[in-house]
């Protein structure tokens, strides 16, 4: 018997693309869950997955990603969705400008539960560097990332370009792996 | 009858300082409460509070902090104190300065509660300017701001006269005065 599983995300972008990655059609569910103020991101996963458990009682996924200056610790970190909403991709790079490194790394954590009690986190980390804003895209910083290896912004990239490169494209691999070995997979 | 009112900090420092401009001695407790990400400083202040009166059961009262970058829109906001702790006050004046507007306001928040329902909110604000780090402070950010009207960083002033210029000496005192109304000051 195989259950659907629940994706956590208000993204319908974020939705197309995980179920691509993983093959598998998901069904989207948007629940406000509340988010601790951490840069630990394993932590903040963690705590989504218990609430959406409780409100969702059904084999659920939740996702955050993180994206870290190396100049800056651990900022943005989980807090990148208010750099995002604040200062937008063009604001972050130029509050980045004044420090000599650029670097800068990714990392996306998919959360999973099929019972409550067992919960599973998948990691993808990219690193990459800051560069001025080119390509659009639907996702935030996407226009100033370039991973390392590539020569384009994630917001250069086609969704299969991207899907080779992201954070989120190496979490939802290792899930899907998860997903087979358990004989979960259709 | 006189309660003593309890005030959930870590710092030695913050104690003082309020206890000094409420002209009142505050029990300090240590309390790890959690915080929402957010930037509504009012929903954080509540969400604290709530916390902390479940928790101590008898007046306390909970602080937070917000700084505002006008350039940045609600950043740093309630989440200055990741900017501080991984940035540090140099490096928030570093990430500023390709920015023209340099403009930045500072609100305190302290939220009281003597019965656990009602939740009494005071708030001060003050507007200033980020400039280049001067001064010694044990407070984060102190070093780079500037209140309007003054020619110092809150680093570079002594107690007294930062708070006639702080936040936290603007919600202390209209704090203190609600309490003098309520007839609850010795």
């Amino acid at each position: 018997m195989q259950h659907s599983i629940h994706f956590v995300t208000s993204n319908a972008n974020k939705l197309r693309e995980l179920s691509n990655l993983l093959q598998k059609k998901l069904v989207q569910i948007d629940l406000d869950l509340n988010e601790v103020q951490t840069s630990d991101l394993t932590l903040l996963v963690e705590d989504k997955l218990r609430q959406a458990w409780q409100r969702v009682g059904k084999p659920v996924i939740v996702e955050d990603t993180s994206l870290y200056f190396d100049a800056w610790g651990e900022l943005p970190g989980p807090l990148v969705k208010w750099f995002v909403k604040h200062l937008g991709a063009k604001g972050m790079y130029q509050a980045l400008l004044n420090f000599d490194d650029h670097h800068a790394s990714a990392v996306c954590c998919l959360g999973y539960s099929s019972d409550g009690e067992n919960l599973h986190l998948f990691k993808g980390e990219v690193g990459g560097e800051i560069v001025a804003p080119r390509g659009s895209s639907n996702f935030g910083w996407d226009p100033i990332f370039c991973p390392h290896g590539a020569r384009s912004t994630f917001a250069e990239m086609n969704e299969g370009d991207k899907g080779k490169y992201s954070p989120r494209g190496l979490s939802a691999r290792r899930f899907r792996d998860f997903l087979a070995a358990e004989g979960g997979q259709s």
